[in-house]
């Protein structure tokens, strides 16, 4: 089983900037610790950041025919785009939303997710954890026949 | 470390009811679940059900002197009980928001949690997975120093 | 067939207090009322009243395996209970919802009811006979096939 | 005792189209429904259609040297009309709303009534059975002195 | 086959006062227009102006067993008339919704119309051709099996 | 005359996937029903997709010098895009706004378009249909003086 | 010079209904009054009433080619009817919006009026005294060229 | 009988700027207006102007002990001021609202007005001739004991 | 004369979690200066604390035969709870909202009471004094007949 | 200590119209009260009334060099004046705001203060026993260090 | 040329305490600034501060003849004055809003001014500094024909 | 000292199109204004514009290490774009936002600015020399230490 992680705008900024206030982990020690799960797992991953709507776009496309699931956490596009809603509802494939912050615990616009209502689930406020248990999640998914989901 | 796993209304009846409609995962097929993998990372757990908002604030309550963490799925109360959000608040546990479902896909007034501002994190749409992956959330979480959350 | 019917906060208070004012019509009074109905429809009732939330919730959970029908006059715990919205869907029992006054004619946060879209009918306005009203409605619902609903 | 029955826009078409959808049930068949109940109740009754929201006024004010009593289907112009609400409030006549489906259960503009602020009480929810219903809560009401309506 | 267009309040007025400010087309060379390109697709039309609401319903009925298409301008009673929609959605014939102007360029209540949910589609913003192309529209609609529409 | 046609994000996917579903018709099939439409009335057309907002904005602007009129399908860019706007009402050309499906008649966050101030006139819900009313529609106002637009 | 005085619905009621409350002035009184008042100000008048929409828009319609200037009193379609406000604008006459009661001391639905906007000038809550006022103020407006409306 | 005439901010450069645009009427011309008119209905008057809140509202508590009425514009503060509507209210007199310009067909923060709940009526889009007619209006409401106001 | 003092959800954990940040004040010593503050004013009190809003009621209620007088402190439950609202409306005692933070100073959801409307006054914002000035307060209401609230 | 006691609009009228409505109480009989409290308390107190916002401002910055604390009754400026609240957040002094009616039982627009974000607390409803209960609790705040406030 | 400076509520307090947080700055030494500057651009100024809104409306209405531009700090009354936007809209004069702190980036209430429509331009968040930078804006505007503003 | 000055979308238009209508500035024209202040001022700056927010936000990544402060025409980015409010915020430079036009006194959409709440200061209406203003107050905050902001 083949997994596509994206990573939306500024989140390539991550631990390399203030590490005495956000902690020193970068984007990619996650891509780091995903590989080291997804070994665990048995499962392929691609690992992708860019800043561009647009982009983000393409590689939700691409994804359609090369992965078996998506992992996004498209940062601030989350709250502002119905494009990427769209594409992500286009490719019919489980998508799971990440953030590493809880965005219900900070201003309000960050509380409206576009891409909430076409995701598997949502997980926020693990840091970098969240990404592994992302990677759990969707490998329960794909494996698995029956969730109870009420 | 003790963990205590809390659910709210409506919860007992997971399961039991329509199993080819919902799945035949009951509650105690989760509390299960979550015994093998609190095992698996060497935590002791509680794991208890009610329907009545008063009683899950006395739980609350009794975990501040007995529990390392906290791991809510509150139902409905969710999104009404500001008293359950004031009680997580008040006991400082880092506390785990659990739905089976995917919320933020539902009703619209299910996409207000007054839990959510006072959470570590929210996982939601994996059905009883969440609960697993919850453990692995809050075991990180207490088990870590630095985890990237900007 | 067995209906049940519940009655939420404050309506044990019912014409024992300023006469004059409310009339005399008390509780027990409305239980006779529906137990006379119900005789003569040959039907069988169950008659609380409760100011617990949580007790109705489990009232409810209670008739699932003993009745075939829910009248309930959640007072105000219509206006704000998800929870007993979400009690009421998961029993897919036929249920009337009933209340004294015409809560439409009163404050506006009385308007909203959660109760109203998991509901068979709403009747309010009538006082005590809004209950008989019910019973009348809940009957005909249970031994017609067709009712024109468009 | 006379009651004027008013049903307003679209209602003509009832259950002469796609009877294996919205029932057999006509209006034809609901004015024979509350012939026989008002007979047995020893009430006369006139019984209405109109597409037009001005022949509705008309007929209400009509009613005011005719009637005791004013049952009102008033579709879609529930929700539109202030000069109905004038209209019912202006000729002082216990007034019962009725409509065929749960109007609190379908689209949100369909959950404001114009007219419940002024009538006496309100049923939906029960198809064709409600305007019986109707006839015996408005009998009630006449021939009643004290109904407790907290 | 046979279309039905129908014309709202004022729009009798068109053309008829101030040619040099809102052009010379009156209604009637719209009919015209519409009788040309009707017969260069091979549909008989009907075209009818009202300014009351209820004709417009019982005209709408009327079409339910004359017409295989309506095409309608409702004017100002588009954005406040449910008893519009439902007439439109209880006779199932596909519907397009035309205005002469661009609707969602003017007052804010303008930009809500109670017609559009219940159409086929919507045309605005071209004046007298908007009419025209309403009938390219319906007739290919009639006339084809596979229109994308995503 | 010369005429752009513009579409956003997710149409290059049209038709491609789930023929069953969403039709066959892909956004090559429409770009030659507009080329077809074009030749008869005597049009020059080109025809772009993309995926980023940027370059629709630079697709916009190229316009300015190069067509008499603008086609655009903006997707899920219409209802967040103030810069597609300001880049429509900066190049003044007269611009038709074309949605597939009929955009009223789904989610509410897609009732508001950013476009339709500053169009021409907008059609929806016609499928590839719509494209060819568009030039209908745009080549009538490139050679007409006179239009009705009350 | 020729002045048209429409009353909307519910309007013919008045003064014959409960005159130790609502006062003996009747709508003929009312008419009367105008009458006088005319007279003396070298004015014709023409008083219509009706309940119906449709009817006060034709009225309206009417009015411009036999008129001056018009006196509305559109009652409860004040607040609800667009299709009213485009009458008045399309007939370009200088309208006076009258309403016996102060409606901004009413119901918070009684506050917005679809006519003021198109309207000369408003006068509410004089009672019967209200329309003599306004014939005095289209009377001056008529007569006079220049009125500070800062 | 005694009237006050209090005039609020930014009137007091009434008609002495731009007379081509907004006409040379000036407050002083106004006040004569009211002599002449106060004269022929037998009233005094007193007519005041002030940009203060504060003097507002000193004047019309001065009023009570001095007045049979009030006639306020006060300009901007209608809009913004809770004081100057409880000073209304507390001194008990017939009071008439007035505005030189349609208030109502103007920005929308300028259709909230603090003062109609509180007067006896509303006179506005008269420009100067409203004050004259309100003179008339509080002149027949202090000498007429039945106005009908339904 | 008897006064009852009822707590609400949380308030038992009050001054017994770090104290140095919310200070050692208990609630066992609130009840202290409670009783010293009544014995000096020659009343009796009794002070209960509950987490559940049934239990509330239940205590309103019996307040009912026993009491002059309440105060309460409810907590959340005063933001989201309409039946405690309907409890105190229904038993008519003064009542007295008492809190210990100023709650209009917290966040926005906090600053809805539905206890305000049908309580004599509200003390916020003077931490365990606000309870002994209530006992003046409603000492003081209780046995004086003139106190001035324009 | 010096405290400064500052009273809004219209609270000069107090007590001297109407007095068998409002009661008898005059603001001279409140400053009164308030100076045997501040007596037995061993505070001197000053007490001034103004219908001047500028003034109330004026002497809150007086209020800086004289007082250790303010009670302030804004009346109607509580509810419109955002330079009030940054006036009392500019000087720092425990700031205690009174209202002789209880206003969150009141009109809307009465329930928004822009002084409760910048006081010490809130005291309504308790009419001139409101003002000595304010220098109580002000009292009790600047004599001692440690008030329970969660 | 000469321009008029005017600062309202609370800036007189500006520097004159606790400098060590809010800077040393007083509304003299911007005084300073701004003569220094003026000299520099050979214009003249006045500069006044008030606490009292009708005081800068006075001041507003003098400038008109006195002045070529105004400048002003409308502190708190900004948001809550339509009276001061009247005065500058009256006047004619270019208007600079300035403010100290960057409104934008505080409460929600202080995001609103009603002065920005009238206004040239607004400068915020630099300061003093702002003053100066206000001063060199409308020099340029004074002295420039052509300023590009799409 | 460097600063970075980026223009976002349809910026490339100024003063290309329609020089009677916008004036005939250019952005090459802004730039040049820009570098003649650079220059007095000591200052190298960057100048760019995109229509593409994606290099938008690498723009802003990019001047983290280059630069000593930013000034942002972000245009319509500003009202919809989270993601450049991130940017801005992750690089912690002084930013200036600047606005050609008062966007307060355009469109309601515009009035909402997601870079201003991370902005140290907003300049908008002063056109073309707000881009030097915006130097001069960036300046003086980078090389003053003491500004007053209340």
């Amino acid at each position: 089983m083949h997994i596509t992680i994206l990573n939306g705008p500024n989140l390539n900024l991550l631990g390399t900037r203030q590490p005495e206030v956000y902690g020193a982990t970068t984007l990619a020690d996650i891509e780091h610790m995903c590989q080291r799960k997804a070994q665990a797992l048995g499962l392929e991953i691609e690992f992708n950041q860019t800043n561009h709507e647009g982009v983000l776009i393409d590689q939700i496309h691409a994804a359609r025919s090369e992965s078996d699931g998506l992992i996004i956490n498209a940062g601030a596009y989350t709250h502002t785009s119905v494009a990427l809603m769209d594409a992500v509802a286009s490719v019919s494939l489980p998508t799971v939303e990440v953030h590493l912050s809880n965005i219900h615990a900070r201003e309000s616009f960050r509380h409206t997710s576009f891409l909430s209502p076409v995701a598997l689930g949502l997980i926020c406020g693990f840091g970098a954890t969240g990404y592994v248990m992302a990677l759990d999640g969707i490998w329960a998914h794909l494996t698995a026949a029956d969730s109870a989901r009420p």
